[in-house]
């Protein structure tokens, strides 16, 4: 049986497409331990779990924390951290490698936010126990993605064959940009609708045509297309994206979800987003039963129970047959003598880790940051 | 038998008498429970609780998190959250009520503190859970006004037929304009000691004149009637709501409790004071038997320990009888068009809230925040 | 048996050697029982505890506030408390004695970490439950010190006889301060290195003599004694301690750790840091064995739970023979009329502390900071 026992999570890329239909199955047996969905009276009780869960935020991000103290807590086990970058030995010079490598002495299991993209990969690196990546920057949150597949899978029960629209500002959206592959791979079809100015980035859509075989179809109209979703995953589009005023409003206006819209859409299609949201979505549009945004952010619960589960080896992950489409491996590209030009990047700001690249769709991208290199090596 | 099992807590005007009293009887079992006022050797080992309590706290207040984490700690149970509003979400602009909701999915009970008054009344709505409301602005703080009560309760071994002087600004002092009427309507006496400036706001004394048929008494000089007190409640007197300087200190030193003022009160009179003391409160008189400001503050454990239990369903009230002497419900009124003009208001800030007015003590208020209507409807 | 029950921890000069040596070994005892450099496997699984800690860290410290809480939540208990100073009572006007005192009723164990030198003294004075000092300023951290010991006793199966090299920024680093005369006390032997402005305080030098008899050597080349010790204990050299510019990087440059001085260093000698490091210590040593700084942070975690459980009285302390050169005991030193000249000391800025003296290595210090009095009482 396949397992995660003292595996590391920084990308949905590093599981296999059985190793999440696995945690979302074993995502499913969690959420009814709790009594999701259930009255609280079905819950069964907990054993005592001897482990603890640092949360490592060097940003705040609430929900992210709570729901994995939340998931640790409902696992019989204990939470400690900080929740937010205010720590002395960051302002004393302290390198992140050195403060993982001591919390790890703390703890059986780290989660860790922090503002630059990689820093999940030095955090694997300089830990004693296995770490979950809970966001780095605008890079990657591979419990979102999972968190978000779980809602499909649980709703629709499979993820293979559905047609999954992709709305808003595609091109910033951290989540998109990894739910869009993940969903190719495990046999979804995705369609990207956004303004030409916020389309999906080029090297997601070759992600998602290396498992497909063609890019995803892009369209600007949500009209054209939503007659024909399973699901429409809506996404914030940020007034800090547009340079000129107004530009912002109108694109909310083009691309807001509403009972208008809901009325052209099919009776079963699921309205998701990974929240918080701000104008995208009505709120006269939360009582509409295809409206599962709130189920699906609840669901972050039992999907990081079963993570955290699996990691730590209480679980071995059942065994589901998938028909994965896989997505080429990442290879290292040798003899670039370059550093990562994205100042965003870890490896810009952290003492002692030297630049790394890989091959990604086709481009020569940062080990760290998955950013492309601009000129090449 | 009276369950507060699924409810939320806004406002003590919410419980009848008996389920005070029973609050306070549960509290006192769980006073015992945890050897309070005991040797620690004392102390009932408690039984794992599955439950999680979330700490939504948008502003700081140590003291009440504190006592809550801890009453939920002593349990059995769990408590995760966030100590003060530096949450992303909030920063992107997500509404209170989503945030709510979806702090929900995470935990089977919140307690929320908010700068905005009546912001536990949209939380409440939100949230798929019990909510306590932990403070919202200059409002309300129920646990608080429980607090109190126990300490009266434990000491004097009744309520009804207790003289309580209300001491120093009881314009502002949130604590004063919950506590004058639960102590009406168990049958105790209020009195108000304030400067003119500083007195019972109008509405409050009618509340209060609800209960007991006639408006309590004023008085400006403690002096007339600390001998004939069962308790004294002091209150902060806040040096920012002077307009001449030096205002702040003349009230100060006429209202302020010393060894002399002492020397003139009876010797069973509990001096009581909901903390933090600035100067209101000589130190040298903390070792006066009559100062049990400390013993009410640790009162704060065993009271949030009942509540909990209550609500969560562990525990049934006790049943007690009470000659309740009960205030006018709040009636709802039709046909307002106005807006709440209180900019502390939660419905001046928050979206998708519509205004709401009821009759309270014979005045148009808000229903959120309870200020009156400045004009009428 | 001796039993730390009840009793708080300021300082490490409040513990007998004896005591020192039974903590190390029921540290010793802990971290077997927590499979410390051992699989995750072998540990023992904890029985409930029905005991929390309250961490109250006016100023943010992640590494001890987390060691803390871990190490309570791995003896079974509960951990709560606030992260930094932003408490609504501290900045209402509340003294430090009031706050300590409140929570002391929440919670059976209180750590406090605060910036003014001698809080740990006030704390304990104020509290209910036993207090232990998580750091006051400058001033101590005795659990630092007993980390440090229990990596040496740990390592080295002894520390009588133990020579030790000290080296940095020996005037303002605070570890140090407490270290040195609890190896001297010991029967270890202390070597001073530290460039002529970053000596050693006399006070500290005296006080050591007081074990030893005579003051231990200083030297200011590393060169000339690295060879010769059992352990060198490096501390951070902090640029704000320098005037000149260039000043630091001198320093730094000249006590910086790496490959060229670990190669005139014996073959068992231990490279320990109280960390966070900076550039004192080259990266490229962490993987020689010698470095052990970060095993001796992870034994922040059992050192912890061993005096937790001492001062909870959950275990006494192993009966340890020692061969101890005692301190002097610090003598009260009554008719001083003057304050503290010290502005860090917190009985400058809390109200209600009279200011007291006692004899420390021949001065007259301030019984709370430790200072000496400029010009004598």
């Amino acid at each position: 049986m396949a397992s995660l026992r003292g595996r590391s999570l920084v990308s949905v890329d590093e599981l296999t497409g059985a190793e999440i239909m696995g945690l979302l199955k074993l995502a499913g047996d969690m959420a009814k331990a709790i009594g999701f969905g259930d009255s609280k009276g079905a819950r069964a009780p907990m054993a005592p779990l001897d482990a603890i869960l640092a949360a490592m935020f060097y940003e705040p991000s609430t929900r992210t924390r709570l729901s994995f103290e939340s998931a640790m807590l409902r696992l019989g086990g204990q939470a400690t951290g900080f929740a937010q970058s205010t720590s002395s030995s960051a302002a004393k010079g302290e390198s992140l490698a050195d403060s993982v490598r001591i919390v790890s002495g703390y703890a059986d299991l780290i989660v860790i936010r922090h503002p630059l993209e990689g820093a999940g990969r030095v955090a694997v690196r300089a830990s004693k126990v296995p770490v979950i990546n809970g966001g780095d920057g605008a890079h990657l949150h591979p419990t979102q993605t999972l968190t978000d597949l779980f809602l499909l899978q649980r709703r629709k029960g499979r993820i293979a064959g559905l047609k999954v629209g992709l709305l808003g500002d595609l091109r910033h959206g951290r989540t998109v940009h990894s739910l869009a592959p993940a969903l190719a791979r495990l046999g979804a079809e995705v369609v990207c609708i956004a303004p030409p100015q916020l389309g999906m980035p080029r090297p997601v859509l070759k992600r998602v045509a290396e498992a497909t075989g063609a890019l995803p179809p892009e369209v600007t109209a949500v009209d054209e297309v939503v007659g024909s979703l399973d699901a429409l995953y809506v996404t914030r589009v940020q007034k800090e994206r547009f340079e000129e005023p107004g530009g912002h409003q109108d694109v909310v206006g083009a691309y807001r979800v509403d009972r208008a819209l809901l009325a052209k859409a099919p009776p079963e299609m699921l309205v998701m987003h990974p929240l918080p949201r701000v104008d995208e979505i009505d709120p006269a549009v939360d009582d509409d039963p295809r409206a599962v945004y709130f189920e699906q952010a609840d669901g972050g619960v039992p999907v990081r129970m079963a993570l955290i589960a699996a990691m730590l080896g209480l679980h071995d992950l059942p065994r589901v047959t998938v028909e994965e489409r896989p997505l080429n491996a990442l290879t290292p590209v040798a003899d670039v003598t370059d550093h990562c030009d994205n100042d965003r990047c870890v490896t810009v700001h952290e003492p002692g880790v030297p630049p790394e690249f890989v091959t990604f769709a086709g481009e020569t991208v940062c080990a760290y940051c998955e950013r492309p290199l601009r000129e090449g090596g």
